[in-house]
């Protein structure tokens, strides 16, 4: 059995693949609470914050530019789905986080899709998600980039994101904004 | 100032009125923990966890047919929205949750209406929303009812929910799915 499949049920486990860029990368230890290169099984209802308060968030970014708690993930399953999605919520009532281009204000929230640079002051984060059969546990791996993951994975908009921040129109490298469909 | 306001900004709180049914209300203890008739000022990134586990939850239903977390509750912000939303979860995997009539699995999540009727085993509760203007807290009040809150507030569906768990023919009274838009 691989360490891609749950111990107990040998199930896949979906896993986010996460790699990390920040252009000052010889200032020590903003990453060191971070495993890199490990596999880190986590429970399906496992809200996962990111940021700088290490008693609130799983991950840990030790720098005093970042938020007490940056964002996070959460993982939930759609109506007609098997598999396990990932949505974000951007924690930090004073930094924008962008999805690919999309901002997110506080509190604003997307579901991501497979494969997506998010930003945040000046930190570049690659999220790539493997799907697994499992909907109990999902895992989480980190690597770490010495260069810039924006011009690889950064596709352009089509069109302009409106002001009023609907973005229907937008192509296919959007994440899914969730809340527009209320009835 | 009122308790409906956050002491330091004077802004208004978003309130989520609760109100608990359970057809056996003669069993002692089984809403104990929770304090009635009261306000509880909460910071709007918290989940709020309901179940049995007490260690995991921040109301808990001491009834060991509840899951140890049977649901949670978060606030989130649409994108052109000053005002805080609702979504739940559910995350028992051996009990739907019913918001309205609509039925949520493990991990299914939907945004609540302003008002609505949540069911799981024998418990109902009615969640009434009350719009606030801070961002950063809101607040929850608790009642109990000594009558069943069905048939008072249960509309019916004016079309049967579709096996695929498709519900956008279905009327005003559910809640939104909020990941069907996916682009």
């Amino acid at each position: 059995m691989s360490s891609f499949e749950d111990a107990d049920t040998e199930e896949t486990l979906t896993c986010l693949q996460i790699t990390l860029y920040h252009p000052d990368r010889l200032q020590a230890g903003r990453f060191q609470s971070l495993r890199f290169c490990h596999r880190e099984k986590l429970p399906s209802h496992k809200v996962v914050n990111f940021g700088r308060h290490s008693s609130s968030c799983h991950y840990v970014f030790q720098d005093k530019q970042v938020s007490r708690i940056q964002f996070s993930l959460q993982l939930f399953r759609d109506f007609s789905s098997s598999v396990l999605s990932v949505e974000i919520k951007n924690m930090s009532q004073k930094t924008s986080l962008f999805v690919d281009n999309h901002e997110l204000g506080y509190l604003n929230k997307v579901k991501l899709p497979p494969k997506c640079i998010l930003r945040f002051g000046d930190y570049q984060c690659l999220v790539e998600k493997e799907d697994g059969e499992s909907l109990t546990f999902f895992e989480t791996q980190f690597a770490w980039s010495p260069t810039s993951l924006l011009e690889e994975n950064l596709r352009p908009l089509r069109t302009p994101v409106p002001e009023n921040g609907s973005h229907s129109t937008l192509g296919s490298t959007l994440p899914t904004e969730m809340d527009e469909n209320e009835l």
